[in-house]
């Protein structure tokens, strides 16, 4: 289903996503893959807004809350979607994915937004047991967690240190959650807003309707 | 199967149990909860060293290793049995629980350490997922997960402010952990280092041999 291209809206969804690189540590490979997928939305004409966990200053709950963490809760409650991106330690997310996730408020601004996972990791298994986990958690605080979450896995074979992709269907398979996630956002998102814009008559941007 | 009460090591296991509580967060219950395992250990004649996440400072992966994180890991490697303990944000272990672990080394000094889980929750339906989601994490970095987790529910209702339990059935199930980690030692740690003792004749720990 898609909204009729004489729609306002739907031609041009203002509201921007997300992404979020949930580890700290220099050089990581997640910001490599996840730089694909902004790379695929910039090429879409959907603005990213992009947060890289190195650079972010967050405080463990109980502690007074950073500018970062009301710069993060801000920009996700104005997005239309997130996504969200891993690497593998330990059969799980990163504690800085988590730490990310417990900086977004209470309900959490994760609450009706769809998210879309990317996981990342060494092995040849790839990055499954914490894509499973981090469904858990998204889930639990209500978020619309999209199908066909991304792994990849032996990441340090399949992408260069420049951050190149040297595997092209690796590369396909990233640039895919930019589809997945915008291919969501027409199907379902789009498609709500345009019909209470119908019904109500009122102006509010889509995005404050997920 | 127990050990004879003839066996010198059995009776005076030297080695330690380490407890960690997981949460920074000021004035928390999940240390109070812990402090009813750690009273229990104690009573049973156990060295209990303990580490509330209140007093740590860690670093995240890629940064250098801190001195607790150096301290933390020399402890747990010097232990027959660990119990960790993480309150429930987000449906999972909370990231200060995800970065004690981190911060463990490679190979985890958790691998082969027989691991005892305390999960802690607010709500009704108590830290199920968190419990299964560290059973995940510890198994992963090869510990022993012991059997029979703990999970404690409606936190704010049984623990009073000053750490005390009001409820008789949950504080036996919270001390039953220390029973259960000790059971485990006592009919497989102890018997194998036996075991060794009598086919080796050499002296080393049980500990080491776990």
């Amino acid at each position: 289903m898609h909204v009729a291209a004489t729609s306002k809206v739907s031609k041009k969804p203002k509201k921007q996503i997300v992404t979020i690189s949930g580890t700290s540590r220099p050089n990581n490979y997640t910001s490599k893959v996840l730089a694909l997928v902004n790379d695929e939305l910039d090429k879409r004409g959907v603005k990213v807004v992009h947060f890289d966990a190195r650079e972010l200053d967050l405080s463990f709950p109980g502690q007074p809350e950073t500018d970062d963490a009301k710069r993060l809760t801000e920009a996700v409650k104005a997005s239309g979607a997130v996504v969200l991106a891993s690497p593998e330690y330990h059969g799980t997310f990163t504690a800085m994915t988590k730490l990310i996730v417990e900086n977004l408020g209470f309900p959490s601004a994760l609450k009706g937004k769809p998210v879309a996972l990317l996981g990342v990791a060494s092995g040849r298994i790839g990055a499954i047991k914490t894509l499973e986990q981090m469904r858990g958690m998204c889930g639990h605080v209500g978020a619309l967690v999209l199908p066909s979450p991304i792994s990849v896995a032996g990441v340090r074979n399949v992408f260069n240190e420049d951050g190149t992709c040297n595997d092209e269907t690796v590369e396909q398979m990233v640039r895919g959650l930019a589809e997945t996630t915008l291919q969501f956002m027409h199907e379902y998102v789009y498609p709500r807003y345009e019909l209470e814009q119908m019904v109500r008559g009122d102006e509010k941007g889509w995005s404050t309707t997920v």
